[in-house]
């Protein structure tokens, strides 16, 4: 298949709109180091809402970055852990999250700049 | 100023937002040979509505990622071009778009399969 993410009809774009939700790259990012339950996503990631975590999760799991599996214990136990191709986009999620962090003063600067001339 | 993107309160996150956008990265990829008019631009981001782009690249240029030059020539010509900041961006874009091309056959079957469980 020739893929183009700059073809109109091209799903490659989907997958630029998966990776460019910001919960999806620090949910990724997050799982580095080995599979994690829930609960230990929702504290590594603070103000996500339940809602917006379960949704990021069923959203990586369907397109197959994110392995989810149920523990038949008592009370239930559900892990997540990347999948080798999530762990093929860790690298780059790992990339923009220390753009993020390094040039996020540069960033603020030139909004106030912008907003003070507009 | 100690920035942390997984800080609740942190504004890299909203850095996160901006690079995220799939518009963004198609947008910051497309001007990696030179500044670009604006119809120029349309043209190699097929699908863009126009009212998407210019939000688009007000947004770019709020960051501090794209200058927007007007010459006064008649009709007006409108170009616009990466600034330092939005060339340090290019190559995690660029990378960005390749995993996308290279992987969507993956996604796509991960689909597949998810969805027919379910």
């Amino acid at each position: 298949m020739k893929t183009d993410v700059y073809a109109k009809t091209c799903p490659s774009r989907q997958v630029l709109d998966r990776i460019g939700d910001a919960w999806s790259v620090l949910t990724v990012a997050a799982l580095r180091d080995g599979s994690l339950r829930y609960t230990e996503l929702a504290q590594r990631i603070p103000g996500v809402s339940p809602k917006m975590l379960t949704q990021t999760l069923r959203g990586l799991e369907r397109d197959g970055l994110v392995t989810r599996t149920v523990h038949a214990v008592v009370p239930p136990r559900v892990d997540y852990a990347l999948t080798a191709l999530g762990r093929s986009l860790l690298g780059l999620c790992e990339a923009l999250t220390d753009w993020a962090e390094t040039h996020i003063v540069d960033v603020l600067d030139a909004r106030a700049a912008y907003d003070s001339r507009s």
